[in-house]
C-alpha cells in the first residue's frame, strides 16, 4: 500500500538519505512536499525526479528561481517560512522533519499538528522546545520517531516492551577525536583536530560538538523528552567505535541494545517503515571483523558538557535552549578561531549561570526569542572576552 | 493477580533459580506442582515452603520417603514417570521444563499438551524432539518461551518486531576454556582442564559441550526450531566475555542484541513475567567495568561441532537426536578418561555418518528409541576403539 509523505529540509544530509531509501522503493512512497533552504537546483530535479505535489523554498528571494525551475512539471510552488508550515501541515502519513536549527521549530510544531507520524531530524525541537513540543505531540496524537541513531536505537530497544520497566537508558557517545587529549592539548586544540570525527561524516558543527561532548549532552536533553524514564536513569557511556548506538536496561537485568553501520539510512529506514522494516543497501554488521568493542566512563572534567545539559535538563523551562544557543554562538566563534576550544564549555556555563534562570517558553515564539536572545547576549560576552 | 506454576526439575540449577524468583515474588504466584528426580529431601520442604498442590518424584522407589517427608501437610504426593507427566498436565498459567535429558520429553511434552505457556529449559525436547515438539505447540496453541541465556536473547530481541524482517540471527559462544588451543594441545586436553568454563557456572557435561563447541551447536539446532529464518541465517560468532548474549539483524541492517550478566535468573525471569518484565536481584550490566567485548569468527576446523550440527540440522529428522545422543556418550567416555577430547567430535561424526540416517521420529516414543539405540551403538564403537 503507498504511503504519502514530505521531506522538510529534502536537500540536507538526512532529506539526501531518506530520499535515496524512497529511491529504492517507489512503488511504495508518494511524496507529498519537499522543501530546502536555498538549494533550488537540487530541489527542482528532486520535486521532479519523485513527482512532488509540493515544493518550497525557505528564501522568498528564490521563489522566482524555483518557480522557472519547475515551470511546465505541474508541482506546486511556494516560497517563505509561512509556506514551509503549510507545506508541513499537508495531510501526510509521515513528514520528515530534518530542518536544521531554529528554523525548523515551527514547520515541525505544524507536521506535529496534523497528528501524523513525525520522523524528527530536528534537534532544537527537543532540546530548546522539548515542553511544548512533548505536549503539542500529545494534544495531537501526533508519533514521533527519533531519526537521531542514538535515540532511534533507544526506541527499537522499547519496541515489545513498556516504558516503565525500564531501570535505565544508557547513550553511547564516540567520545569524539579529542577524546584521549590531556587539558592542557585541549585547550589548545584547532578546529581541524576538533571536526575530525572517526566514525561519523558530519557537518563542522556538530562534529565539534562530538568533540566537546556537547552533542551528547543535547542527545541527553532529547532522550529525557522523548523516553520520560527520569533523567537519573539516563546514563552515558564512551564506546569509541560508535557501534552500539545507545541501549536500554530493564528491570529484570536484561539490557537490549541497537547496532549497526554508521550509516543514517538505517535509523531513516527504521521511521518510515515503522513498526515494520524494510530494506536498506546499508553496509551489514561484521563483529567478528570489527573484533572489539571497547567501554569507558565519561570524564565530565574534560568534558564539562553532559554535566552541564544534565544541570540545563533538571532545570528544565527556557534553560536548555539557553544552553543549545550559547553552545552554537560558542562553537562558531571557536569555528571562526576566536575563541579556544575549552572556552566553548566555559562560555556555556557562564551562559547558564548569568542573572536569572529564563522563564519557561509557553509556545514556539518564546523558545525562538529566547534562542535570539541568548545568541546576542552569548556574541556580546564573546567579543567582550 | 496470582499466576500458577508447576516445576518440573525443582531441585536442579534451573529449577532453583527459578525458586529463588518466586520466593522473592511469593504474592504473585502459586504454585501447583514441583518434580525432581530423586532429591526428596530438598523436594518436600519446597514443597512446604511453597504451599505446593503437588509433589512429585521421578523415582518410584522413593514414593515412601516422600510420603513420610510430606506427611501432614496436605500436600498430594506421587511418583514415576507417569506421575511427572500427570503433574505436567495440571492446569497452570506456566510450567518451567527443567527436568535435564531425555526424560525430560514426555513431561514436557504433556506441559506443552495443556496448552500453556512453557518455559523451556531441556535441550532434547528441540534438540532431538524439535519437529514433533514443535508440531505440538502449534496443535495445542502452547508459548514456547526458551530459557537457554542465547535463545531467550533471540526471543527478547524478536519482541515488538516481525520473523519475517529477519535478515540473521547471531548465537554468540564463549569459545570455551580451550579456544586459544592448538590442534596438538586439544588432543591431550583432559577432562578437567575441559571443564573450566570461564563465565558460566555449569554442570560437567555442557561444560565439555562449550569446549567442543557441541553446546553451541545443539543451540544453533535449537535456534532453527525456535526461530524458523532459515539454516543459512543462523550464525555463530565468539565472543569470549560472554556479555551479549546473542543478536537479531534486520532488514534494514540494524541489529539488537539482548546483554546482561551470566545469571540464569535474568532469561529465567524474562519467561516468568513475559509479555511484561519482574524485578530481579542480578548484578546490573556495567559496561564501563568490563571495558571491552570482543569477538572472532568460529574455527570450524578446531571445533567441527557446529558444522556438524549444522549438517544434523540440515538432514533434520532423526539426525539431531543421533549428534546429541552420540555426543552425551562420547563426553561421557571423555570425562572417565577413556578417550581422547577431539576424539568427541570424530565419534559423533563418525555415528551420523555410518549406514542409512535414521528415519524421521514420528512420535516422542519414536525419539527416544533412537536416542537408546544410538547411545548403545555409540557405546560399542568406543568400547571398540
Amino acid at each position: 500500500m503507498t504511503r504519502t509523505i514530505s521531506i522538510l529540509g529534502a536537500t540536507g544530509s538526512v532529506g539526501s538519505s531518506t530520499l535515496d531509501l524512497l529511491r529504492r522503493n517507489r512503488d511504495d512512497w508518494e511524496v507529498v512536499a519537499l522543501t530546502a533552504n536555498s538549494s533550488v537546483a537540487e530541489l527542482a530535479a528532486l520535486a521532479r525526479e519523485f513527482n512532488a505535489q509540493i515544493a518550497v523554498v525557505a528564501d522568498e528571494s528564490l521563489l522566482g528561481d524555483l518557480t522557472e525551475a519547475l515551470s511546465g512539471s505541474g508541482i506546486e510552488v511556494a516560497a517563505g517560512k509561512r509556506a514551509l508550515c503549510e507545506a508541513a501541515s499537508h495531510p501526510t502519513n509521515v513528514v520528515v522533519a530534518a530542518i536544521v536549527g531554529c528554523a525548523g521549530l515551527a514547520p515541525t510544531m505544524a507536521a506535529i499538528e496534523q497528528g501524523c507520524i513525525v520522523a524528527l531530524a530536528n534537534k532544537e525541537a527537543l532540546v530548546s522546545a522539548g515542553e511544548v513540543m512533548t505536549a503539542a505531540v500529545a494534544k495531537h496524537g501526533a508519533t514521533l520517531l527519533p531519526v537521531d541513531s542514538e535515540h532511534n536505537a533507544i526506541f527499537q530497544c522499547l519496541q515489545g516492551n513498556d516504558i516503565t520497566d525500564v531501570s535505565t537508558i544508557t547513550l553511547t557517545a564516540s567520545g569524539g577525536p579529542l577524546r584521549l587529549w590531556t587539558p592542557g592539548q585541549l585547550a589548545a586544540a584547532t578546529p581541524a583536530e576538533a571536526i575530525a570525527h572517526p566514525n561519523w561524516d558530519m557537518g563542522d558543527k556538530i562534529s565539534v560538538d562530538s568533540a566537546t561532548m556537547f552533542n551528547k549532552g543535547l542527545e541527553l536533553i532529547e532522550a529525557h523528552h522523548l523516553f520520560p524514564v527520569g533523567l537519573d536513569r539516563i546514563r552515558i557511556v564512551v564506546h569509541p567505535q560508535s557501534v552500539i548506538h545507545s541501549m536500554v536496561e530493564y528491570r529484570d537485568g536484561s539490557t537490549l541494545a541497537q547496532l549497526g553501520p554508521s550509516d543514517m539510512r538505517v535509523p531513516i529506514a527504521s521511521c518510515l517503515a515503522w513498526p515494520q522494516r524494510m530494506d536498506t543497501p546499508c553496509e551489514r554488521l561484521d563483529l567478528a571483523a570489527i573484533g572489539e568493542l571497547s567501554f569507558f566512563p565519561p570524564d565530565e572534567d574534560r568534558f564539562p558538557a553532559t554535566r552541564l545539559a544534565r544541570e540545563a535538563a533538571q532545570a528544565g523551562g527556557g534553560v536548555p535552549a539557553v544552553l543549545n544557543a550559547a553552545n552554537e554562538i560558542a562553537v562558531a566563534a571557536f569555528l571562526d578561531g576566536k575563541i579556544a576550544f575549552t572556552k566553548i564549555a566555559v562560555t556555556v556555563e557562564d551562559m547558564l549561570t548569568r542573572g536569572n534562570p529564563p522563564a519557561a517558553p509557553g509556545c514556539l515564539d518564546d523558545v525562538i526569542n529566547l534562542d535570539a536572545e541568548t545568541r546576542s547576549h552569548a556574541a556580546e560576552i564573546l567579543e567582550l572576552a
